[in-house]
């Protein structure tokens, strides 16, 4: 190969921009150029791209978002649009993809790679919730933003000894929620994995009180309900009044960790070797702390679980 | 005098414990003992309260929050509460009383300094509202969570260009908002001291189009209306879709700045001199670097003003 | 005007940036372009510059460092290379130039306002020793930097029980050790402008043991002398052991606080206006919250000088 | 058992204080009573300790250093005086130890345990050194520390288009330093595992030079050599001139990482399991994301070894 392309797809995520310059700098020490393609499978279909060399990526690594823009492609799932998109790809000497995004962005390059144009996917979202790799680039950015957010909310939980029930991000997947929770000492984790059960949240909130503790936090998965529902669900079977802070989309943004960088360097440099070595449909991943690949048909077929083993230690950390 | 009292009231704000520590520390360094009053008003008509000594307040020069807790306490507006907590305090000996929070809390100050108690307040609030100090303790600090949040949401913004609404506190003074909006160069800004303008928001959003930047980020305070409201507005209006962040309650929290801690030493220390000169009735302020105070009374009449000249500013900014 | 002209020179402060783009949008406002030149002198002695549109100045509000580099270039003395610049810019057909530095780099900006060409000096520098304006961009900044910093370093004294200097920037100003020791409630501060008192210092680490508090914090300015001195001093005269930390070049970078872009934001848009107006040979800066402008003569008659009494009321809080 | 106690050795690590919250919340969750010992193994032969309830360990997971003091003892090595500790602990009717730090802290663990009281070690320090767990406590939150301020340095290293030599901490281990240099992109990286290359250093700045970027960033453990011995090379083997930053204590304190607290969550509450199912004499640790123990035994027998992978990364990834 001579020549590759790069694009970011499905919602941004810290540590994206430091996986495109591996992306590139482990090519060029190939001697591999690399395109960045803009705006997702958006810009693939519309052939919208540049030659990115090193000092295209220069001072990124550091940066939230994603320099090649993101978007969600619906009509990507049309055959006449990827046929359209490769087309553009061969006009300009393009050998292989890295998409780099969720589990919704592989589809795209498990379709292309199924029409001979080798892609290879690289796990890079907030919500940890990639089959197959124990974690994806920007969850522990987003981590970290949700533990210091909940810090500051404690700060007036304690003052005002109120109760606070914090809402943050994970439709299925509650890492974020689970991690965070017994990193920040929360009262009680609500996870989608897991049911809830009311009394005992409300009896932690009471047991608090009973030894001169009174206030408490509470975070919430938006994949189980809204801050907000869980306020009115508490105050109309337990009378208690909770206030709701919704983190929203601070989550999304910000330098990335160190980790994430590490993890984003580890897995944009394994991808274009992937497709160096003749891969292709394939995603790259971390397991044991071992960077890996494996079949994007196998993704599919997993299904990402959280750690539970958190869950059960947070409930006896938070008596 | 041998013995002062000191309280935080109100919404808590990052640099009351810094304040806290400013008045044990200089009246102990006038050799006047200080009492930390527990949960505002509340524990002052209770009496709930406990020494202070120089290694009480060690370690909280840092820290969000308020170490003597805070509540809002509407029954302190009756006499035979005020009369009851003074009762407690000449049984203690506590001969005068710093009062920690905003102008709200100024009111029960007045009130002990007119039965002959002597009292005098310092600005503590987030929301730079208490007329007389052109800064309250609290407001930096706020000010840069706010902007820095902004930051994390423009990566989002950017990556996928898009247009974002972020709410942010100030329901009277749109301080924090105008300061924020153009620290973070927002493209609008919406505050309660001036009216805005429809047709002028969506201008700016699609000039910016029109020149190749798809997205776009408008601050409003929550005195004007939420920002789920200017949405709908936008939508129903001009069809134009926005995203909405509420940064909500993480404004109040976290490790007071450098800025704040300096003003919350200024003022906590120069209200111990005002009561030890024989003051009462009096709140603390700055103005032009100078720490100086005024009559309680008047801070009632005057009322605090935003810097309009930076709303102008951000216009000519965010062209 | 049509045309005008930005450079950064001297040491880099966080806000530059924030400053250079309200240079140009504020010139753009006004239907004036701006050529932003590169490396501060050296770049306009050879006419490197480029024209720098809106979007130029996109996304670098809250980026560390300048975008248009800086240099010192001691040749700029020399007329010959001041006419040779002149040249340059009458060929490209610049007619004035606002120099974001700190008083150094004034007097490059006088020359030339002396040779005819307008140009107005805008203070940037992390030591807030510009004289005539209260407060230099990158000040607030570097001051926040600081006390996180000794944040930190109080984490471990505490732990470990030991006393640290810790030693700061300032080699004839000492406002930013200052503002931090009494920020951060360091037991003792030595700036340039006061003579230190080794008994005194002394006597605070001994009174702190006395009541069973074993850990301090000792700032130093670098122009007093280096924290290896100072601990090679105490360690002689009085046989007590501290550690040394020297911030460096942490001070310098990052992004800017949130009243540095404010203040950024002001001084670029005013200097602009200064230009427009026909003013050269002039200097903007912040006096009582309001910008106004002065001769660039004038600050180099005028010494700036630090708030000692932040001085005194360290002391009085660090008993 | 009814009663064991915990106590922080060696260097502190931000989240040796989470995992203090977690021995005392997992044991009390056993109806297990916990004593506090101050000043590590000195408090330890003097019996100084506390009973820590769960109040006594709220709002403490988010604190850098630890509550409980650390010390180095070198008089613990001494049988007589270990013998003495362990009169103390029986009197006080201490059942077990939990023993946070490096380590050489467990040395004293393991000398415990031989003379029949079962202690376990934790693997708290900065270093990431202790053998058999992949990671230790505190060293996610130096990494992210070391990392920020690299970032910060780069940015007044490309605005004056300079190069930096950063000196980390890492005597014997380069984890600290390799991690940072991947995470922030340096263009040379110097452990101790690893032989330095002065040619590779020197051609990899003039590399960026060739090609326009004309600053760098070189990352070296103390381990290996002092910033400022590097920089003395550089200059007289090729007359390279590097501005040197010593990070120094800095990198110890601060808020523990999301993930350090998670991790001290988990082994904190792991060791008093181990305890209360009759271990003694070993160490809990973390590998391939699972919990384990092992003999403290074997924690001498093994070594330390950093992920050398990352090292032959950070060299194709900075060309």
């Amino acid at each position: 190969m001579k020549k590759i392309a790069v694009l970011t797809s499905g919602g941004d995520a810290p540590g994206m921009n430091a996986a495109i310059r591996a992306v590139v700098r482990k090519a060029n020490y190939h001697q591999v150029d690399v395109m960045g393609i803009y705006r997702g499978y958006e810009g693939f279909i519309e052939g919208k791209m540049e030659l990115l060399d090193l000092g295209a990526v220069g001072g990124i690594i550091q940066r939230g978002g994603t320099m090649l823009f993101s978007s969600r492609c619906p009509e990507f799932k049309e055959d006449k649009y990827q046929q359209q998109g490769l087309e553009k790809m061969k006009q300009a000497g393009v050998e292989g993809l890295v998409v780099i995004g969720g589990d919704g962005s592989y589809r795209g390059a498990l379709a292309l790679s199924k029409k001979g144009f080798p892609c290879v996917g690289v796990p890079g979202t907030i919500d940890n919730d990639v089959p197959g790799t124990e974690y994806t680039i920007g969850f522990d950015t987003a981590l970290n933003t949700v533990v210091e957010s909940i810090d500051k909310i404690r700060d007036t939980a304690t003052s005002h000894e109120n109760s606070f029930i914090v809402e943050v991000m994970g439709r299925d997947a509650g890492d974020l929620a689970l991690w965070a929770g017994l990193a920040a000492g929360a009262e009680s984790i609500l996870i989608p994995e897991e049911p809830y059960d009311l009394d005992d949240i409300i009896e932690r909130m009471n047991r608090g009180v009973a030894r001169g503790k009174k206030h408490s936090i509470i975070i919430v998965a938006e994949g189980v309900m809204s801050g907000g529902e869980l306020a009115q669900i508490l105050k109309e079977k337990a009378g208690v009044h909770t206030r709701v802070s919704v983190l929203g989309h601070i989550q999304r943004g910000g330098a990335p960790s160190a980790r994430d960088r590490v993890l984003a360097g580890r897995l944009g440099a394994r991808a274009v070797e992937v497709l160096l070595e003749g891969g292709s449909g394939r995603a790259v991943g971390i397991k044991n702390h071992e960077v890996f690949d494996y079949d994007l048909d196998e993704a599919f077929k997993m299904k990402h679980k959280a750690e539970i083993s958190l869950y059960t230690l947070s409930k006896e950390l938070s008596i």
